[in-house]
């Protein structure tokens, strides 16, 4: 599949929920000679970059902001462009990054209401729906999918269900584990803003915070009353520099990382190039995988097939067995996994990432690797 | 010079002040296949960049912190960590990056004073006496290179003047546009924060924002009253994963970038192994360029040679001609240069970069094309 001369050292399959396995076209890209981050050759390369983030999200209308940073930058983002201090949230929250999101708002001045859901299960939507009929919100934020338990939420009921009780409010998701390897369907499923990150799906090292507004959004942000509260993070800064490079005129506030660009850039055409294709991909392998594990005794933390992400796997490891042994019999086997990462189950489950090329380029065999070492890891 | 196997693509040579020309070595280690941010060798990787990073300053109780951001990203740090709302901060201003500094500054709500310098000159350390007899200071802040204008800060002055009349006021130094371009002993000239990017002297392609803070500092964000006002730049979040580094143990709070961070690896091995001969191979090369552009009647912005910075030239085009020529022309003789930036001069002077590699190693012929390029930029 791979066109590419580049190639890449001998490693460890790297199986864990990002960063991930990437091709050797990113690879290659990434160590291409810095250029200019105003040349018209880099403007149009970012361009293009925005052109197809909007693509892997089906919306027309919605403005990227792609800045260097992690995922985490994208909460800050939200947090301080709109919200103003005092304003309702209402946090979906089902785990570790829930949690962590309203650390966030709640550090620029936001007040945050939970639906909590218990581990393994995700909120329904209509606890949103009461929820949202209690109180005005500004923005609703839901995780896609947990990172920390692999729990996948219904994104497009839960809009559904937000915009038809609260058109004002906005629907805000976390994507940062689900951005090409689930389907969001942002205009259609009238999402605001879908943030996310470099390192899982969009199969690029991590270094990108990647965000998409909304006009409903930006409308929004436009209209506060209020100065925006960070800086780095700001829209006020960051959306004409946007406006900018999307109309291919270049524009500084900071400059670029522009090699992770190019990089994003060499798996968005990837990408681009098969999306329906790569959500099935994604789900096959998610399906052998989960299948496997449950015959070797490993049970899964989400507690219904249908709010189990396709992209990872969290699963308990079967019983007379534990993290800390498994993990390193894994690693012998040839793949790298992580460990748990909720606060109630840490040490008892294991994550498996299988995202991107991975899943997607079945010629690499990683799938099969991971089976393999699944087996070899509960052998006695 | 290049003990590597790597070939970079053929490419125009980048002569603005940053992004700059990279090694073959730090596009090998920026193209390696991503390894898990909590793995051994990654935690070894990182935790020997922190400790080069103190190296190239001078310190050995510096914290460094590095994390996924452009140099802009500091700016966030220092306001929303080191300054809470209402405290006095005098800024040091000697162009745009004094500016933008103190629109951060304001932005969490510092209170924020100014010495401006006028266009190409600096602000002398008697001002910043006078200034901080008057009033009591939370911090100090000043840029070292302001990139705008290539104007040069006598940091260590200033620090020394600022501890003698104020020991309990923070000195922040910008060093994005000197940091291993410029000479900076953090311990012995008591500076209190250096913070800096990953394109300019680091010699690594940008994505990666670097701060190192003294024990003092540290001291100072332990005893806040208020919170910390920002969440992606809180070092509530970060000081926890910098220690965890530090000792040796991973730990999570975003994920880092973990291949800008090999490319940074590979830069910092290279810059320690002769650190002082590198400072001297800037001054060399940037007498050159100065020389060369003096005859060909180009003017340098800064007024005195003493506060002309050593990484990058900002000249005003010899009578009869303007940049919107003279940059083409450049470009046609082989090298990328930037326009003006400072809004009294914007369009009457341009800024080339001699960073790193460039000055560094003489076999690439940089500096000697940098000088061909200048004398055709003017021949009729």
């Amino acid at each position: 599949m791979s066109g590419s001369k580049f190639q890449q050292a001998p490693h460890k399959l790297l199986a864990i929920p990002g960063p991930i396995e990437v091709t050797n076209e990113v690879l290659d890209a990434i160590s291409q000679p810095p250029m200019s981050h105003v040349s018209p050759g880099f403007v149009k390369i970012f361009k293009e970059c925005m052109d197809m983030t909007r693509q892997v999200l089906y919306t027309t209308t919605g403005m990227p902001f792609i800045i260097a940073g992690s995922g985490t930058l994208g909460w800050d983002e939200v947090s301080s462009n709109l919200v103003e201090p005092g304003e309702f949230v209402l946090v979906v929250n089902n785990g570790y990054f829930g949690d962590g999101f309203s650390d966030c708002l709640r550090a620029y001045g936001a007040s945050v209401d939970h639906i909590r859901a218990p581990l393994g299960d995700a909120a329904p939507s209509i606890d949103v729906e009461r929820a949202l009929k209690k109180r005005k919100y500004k923005v609703i934020v839901v995780t896609h999918v947990d990172t920390s338990t692999g729990v996948l939420s219904d994104v497009k009921a839960i809009a559904s269900v937000a915009k038809s009780v609260s058109s004002e409010t906005l629907v805000i998701v976390d994507g940062v584990c689900s951005v090409a390897s689930e389907e969001i369907r942002m205009d259609d499923w009238n999402i605001d803003v879908v943030l996310t990150a470099s390192q899982k799906g969009l199969g690029t090292p991590p270094g990108l915070s990647i965000l998409v507004a909304s006009e409903q959004a930006i409308k929004v942000f436009e209209s506060r009353k209020t100065p925006v509260t960070s800086y780095y993070a700001s829209w006020q800064k960051w959306l004409p520099i946007m406006r900018a490079y999307d109309s291919g005129t270049p524009a500084y506030f900071a400059t670029p990382p522009v090699n992770m660009i190019y990089a994003y850039h060499a798996s968005l055409k990837q990408i681009t190039s098969g999306l329906e294709e790569r959500f099935r991909a994604h789900q096959k392998a998610s399906e052998r995988i989960k299948a496997v594990a449950k015959q070797l005794g490993y049970r899964q933390i989400p507690k219904k097939p249908s709010i189990a992400a396709n992209g990872m796997t969290a699963i308990y490891v079967p019983d007379g067995f534990v993290p800390k042994d498994i993990i390193p019999r894994l690693t012998e086997h040839g793949i790298v996994v992580a460990g748990g990462l909720h606060k109630e189950a840490k040490d008892k489950y294991i994550r498996i990432g299988h995202m991107g090329t991975s899943v997607v380029d079945e010629g690499r065999g990683d799938i099969e690797l991971i089976e393999k070492a699944l087996k070899a890891s509960v052998r006695k």
